[in-house]
């Protein structure tokens, strides 16, 4: 706790990160800075970069707007916009460049694409958006491979190992969902605020004419648009989460089922088993060392033989009957339930298309 | 991801669309058109037409207003409704023709008829807007005899099959259900937002006189109208889902109490198995090539033969008596709970209705 | 689907009502209008009434209210009323005849009792909505006693036949649940809206004194008593659900637990049937007809005879008493959560008091 | 239905009530009073009373605000409050009456002492919402030592009579839980009503001073404070809800569990009896009493008996080997996991830190 | 219940609290005040110090302004910011003392340190919200490794005892979320409220220029950040939720599946076990001591043997095929399911991705 209360303070100086001018040309390509610097360079809270520090793992995207710059924390980008710069910070640990490498291609000839008509921060707004889309995308659509595949094998086998894989499928399913929705959140809370969307046309600021707070169809039609894809991503996702949910269930309902099964068969055996026995004792009573007069008979043997297959035979018929009337599981019961349905009519007033179920 | 970056920007240059005149009559049927050429003569952007482009599924339906134009992509439709005109773009593998020839007729039959009073542009919405509820009508009702028949069955028999359809059946709920949920809400969004209403009386914005931002009574009555509708097709669709998820957790009662009665039968026969076992045990002594002395004896025979089925039903009675205390499973547990009853009756103020229970 | 499109627009002109003068004498009953007429003599559209056309099924009620009259459809009831006319429709199939007289009879009573101080329009609703609400509690109080017996049927005895009955039931209960909540929610939805409350003093209106938006307390008044009763009613049937709910899960856990209980009798059985197997066995050995010398021992027949049943008792004392170690099951284990305790207590700032269960 | 129709006007016209005045003394004791005086001596509606009516029972507590009185319907109370008056309503069958003489001794005190500050009128709702909330608290300190004692029994031995226990638990806190929520809604309700908060200041208003909308701190403090504490209690009963939900599921667990157990035990015996059956049948052959010149061999006995013992060794343990093969139950699945961790690393955005799970 | 009534107004005249000055140092430490003195030094409604009284443990965080002074009760701090005091409340057993050392160590070092530019109010709050944060971390990275290694150790094997844990954990794991959720509602609740945050401003109110209610971006920016952590840590806790419910369905899964194995298996060891019975059968017939002229022939011996080991294998392969038949279970059911298919497609509209599964 100490470290925990401490560690917040000084420290973690230095920042690494890429920076791109106006032109959209790379200047430095993850050069170290310090962290003061770059505060007092953009005129930011040092609490603001906090949340940009690499080694603190964030799960939850921000759209910060400040005085001179947009603060963008979302997934894998951590990115300061400015009306012609734009800082790329390093993430800790992100292994995925090829991810991030096609991003800074999109990036760089964004920028340099001064024709679309929006300004500078808007178009790197922009490209950083399409990457994060991408990223979610590209995610969604593996992850429902994955679950798919897995739903289609379960298709054919129910499966001890399968369920393992569901598990962890689910796992990351939840994680992404999660992650998605946050995103989308993260847009729509910057969507809400009128005033945050006219400040972040940070080039008409810069040129002295700062936008007033109802006059940014531009800025929020873009956002609406990777907001309704987002929101796309998220009800895909949510589908594959109940399609593995309803899975769930109907896969336990066939395993009781299927269970049920197994008992009947195991029951039945037992049944065979137990008439095996009654014959077994009725021939063992004639195996006992003892005398019974009917070892005299001539046919006795073959009497005896047959009153014991007779007594298997008997108790096994016996077993399999009372099997048979319990196997017969149905949700309806037969004559009980009439008479209540009449008395039902009376205030059926709406009910009565449900209850021919 | 590359592709997925890339693919975003130019390519798919052509589009399928029917058009249809200011009378209502079909001017092209599937003709290809470039979609800069649409975008330019319809004043569009080219980021709008993206979500019509049928390549890309789209889950989310949107109603989007823009200057000159409404965008409606709802279920099967996709089209783009002007003052004077109606562009219906092909849905990519819309292999249901028959619905769509359904609402073609109907289309052109409404925007014929004038006399309705409504504008033209609200002639197309209508008539866009009712094959979208019929085509959700007609699933709906498909749906509801798909698993009103399978309950049905169930109530019949339990069985194995019957829960593999159940499963397919309540994934095509969900992704109805889902559906449905959407086209409501892109309903009640455009509802919402009056200024996108007011902007949706395109005639009028032709004619120079928009509309103020309050004035669209005839519109709002429509679309409310259409989105009530739906709202009914959201609530059988989530009443047939409670059906499903209550018939399904009783299910899962009754095989649970089958197997319990299945256990119990078992548990009779295995009684039955041992007292068999012990008399067999019994006459297996006396089977003995060993000396006992019992066998001088005259009766011997008639006694031990006695004593072992005696030793047989006094074993299985005893099992059978213990296993029928076990069975009675009821939810009262006879006199423990009075006393605390007692105690309850301090601070039930209004619980008591419910304790009778 | 043709149909479903086609079938929406001409047809069905006719519409049999019961139509009540300014007096609350009855002027028609039954008597079948035309559509088209019914439409231009209320100043009504043809939409309006579609709703109100008997054939079409509705689950959400609606209040609409119109420039001359309010439409309202709740439950069994579909009316116009107007300032001085009230127009009840037929509703298809509606064999509660009984319900129907005596809201028919109170409504007539109260227009006549015209010193109640309410407007004329507004006794209607006050009738309607009374009738209403008694069928819901009517229902309601119905289906508590189905569930309430049958729930005390299950304190008793668990059966497989009362889970078929309370499926049934939860079915009805979950109808009744969501029609009491669309009931609910369509007040509500009247109630939230200042234009349409005071739209609703027909007579003022007809008088040529139409009411200000915020001027109609009288009216609130009474919606919200209505409001708020159905709210009970809405807050009662969520009880009985939760009720049935957690009935449900109990009865699982101790159909679980009654499963175990069999299981172990049915080991125990087992166990004794090893035991005297191993008995058999051991005899068995002695009954071969080979020579074995042991024969030749004067006392070999009682040594055998006791080591049998000695092997039998040692087998099965073994097999009860690894029985009783799995059965002993409880939430707590023993000693090994000690030390974690300790490691909590260093953040177990609130969660102290929760610790002890 | 007839009887709930008509039932509900005239009638009733009775009520019993405890009459305070303006200086605490109680004048009448469950004094009887018309109905239709105490409308017109206190300016209410009939409706108004109707809900105080004790024979109808109110689950939705209501706080209504009225020209020159507060109406009161909160669990086991139902008062009038005016400027000057208290009228206490007798509660059909509350036989709970110390908590109702605690309430009485309160609020006498409470409304002598006119050195708080407050008005008549707020001493004496906060009396009211004080026992209110004093019997809300007794009630889930009740419950939770319930719940919490027989949690803790259940640490010790699952069992069936405390599943039952378990579920009258959980249907009082189920219900204790819903009256909370709904008391706090009341007080929220009235918190939210700027004009309603203002017009509770009865005494001003009586002195000829009514207050402004938004001239209500007092009050509002005083309701606030009642209202966190409900808050507290609506939480506390949450937290033991989600305690007795985590626990039903754990116990499922553990008796699925402890299930597999017994069923391994159950296999362990039928292997070893199914061993001793193949030594049996072996030694059976050697009972026939046919010629096999096996018998005319030394040690033919004794070769067979090993025989038979090592058929029963060798069948138990293979058996043994298959069980034991299944009961290695753990989520990992060996190799198979690993080429599939190794695709999710290119996606694996954020969600790293969850996999390792 | 009366006690609970009398012991709310006077006693507990007592509280111990340290208090630092204006200049960060401290004044008292653990101090004895008088209630009542301390209300009236501060100016607070004896009912705002009931809240921090220690005696009484709350669940739900406040935060609350008063005339001069801001009162917060967050977790372990019970606080009373002044612009130039803060007094420390001891909470009842806080036996935490470390967390509470470092709290106060931080606090003095943060008001002394004057440069920060926030006045010396915020500087407090500062400091308490970190402690808080950190507690909270602390926490959840505690029960994120308990959890975690739980599961991880459940990879293993699927036990008993691991069930009792995950249940202890999830407990914690739910009151953890409780409170974290309570804390971010309770800086929510403030951050709404302009005139609470505009009224936070103590020093300027001391200094005699109160703010605006608008005019309090630096508190804003300030609560807002401690409440997006917050959100953080909600956020991870939720997802640690959701990993142990998906790991509990899935643990219940592999137990089913497990348990179908076993009882296959056993179904298998019945089968053998009833073929040997029926070979005993064979062989006990001709052990009787009755004549069959089968003694007779020479090789009846071998044949008979024979007979009853085929007798013995032919049951149990014709037992073993039915089980291996009733053992495939899949989620497929081959050939019927096709011919819906077919039906299906005609209103497929977009549900057609997700039939495949």
């Amino acid at each position: 706790l100490e470290k925990a209360m401490k560690g917040r303070q000084p420290a973690d100086l230095m920042l690494r990160c890429t920076i791109l001018d106006a032109d959209g040309n790379v200047k430095t390509i993850s050069g170290q800075f310090r962290r003061a610097e770059l505060c007092s360079e953009h005129r930011l809270n040092p609490r603001d970069l906090r949340k940009i520090d690499s080694r603190v793992p964030n799960l939850v995207p921000t759209i910060l707007v400040r005085k001179e710059a947009i603060l963008v924390n979302i997934l894998h980008i951590r990115a300061l916009v400015k009306a012609d710069t734009v800082v790329l910070f390093d993430t800790y640990g992100s292994a995925d460049s090829r991810l991030h490498s096609v991003f800074l291609y999109h990036l760089e000839h964004n920028l340099r694409a001064k024709v679309s008509g929006l300004p500078y921060e808007f178009r790197a707004l922009e490209s950083i958006l399409l990457s994060v889309l991408s990223a979610l995308e590209a995610e969604m659509v593996f992850i429902r491979n994955l679950v798919g595949g897995l739903l289609a094998e379960l298709e054919d086998d129910i499966d001890h190992d399968r369920f393992k894989r569901l598990l962890h499928y689910s796992r990351r399913l939840a994680s992404f969902q999660n992650r998605a929705k946050l995103v989308q959140e993260a847009l729509e809370e910057v969507l809400e605020q009128d005033e945050d969307l006219a400040a972040m046309y940070l080039s008409d600021k810069k040129n002295g004419v700062p936008r007033k707070a109802h006059d940014h169809e531009e800025l929020e039609v873009l956002l609406e648009s990777f907001s309704k894809q987002v929101e796309e991503i998220v009800n895909e996702a949510e589908n594959i989460q109940s399609n593995v949910q309803s899975t769930q269930e109907i896969v336990e309902l066939i395993l009781d089922s299927n269970r049920n099964a197994l008992l009947a068969l195991d029951l039945k055996v037992s049944i065979l088993t137990m008439g095996i026995g009654i014959g077994t004792l009725v021939v063992g009573v004639f195996g006992m060392n003892l005398k019974s007069h009917i070892e005299e008979h001539e046919y006795a043997f073959y009497v005896m033989t047959a009153v014991s297959f007779a007594a298997f035979i008997g108790a096994a018929w016996t077993g399999v009957r009372r099997l048979s009337k319990i196997r017969k599981v149905g949700l309806s019961n037969g004559n009980r339930k009439r008479p209540e349905k009449r008395r039902y009519s009376l205030f059926s007033l709406r009910g009565r298309r449900y209850e021919g179920w």
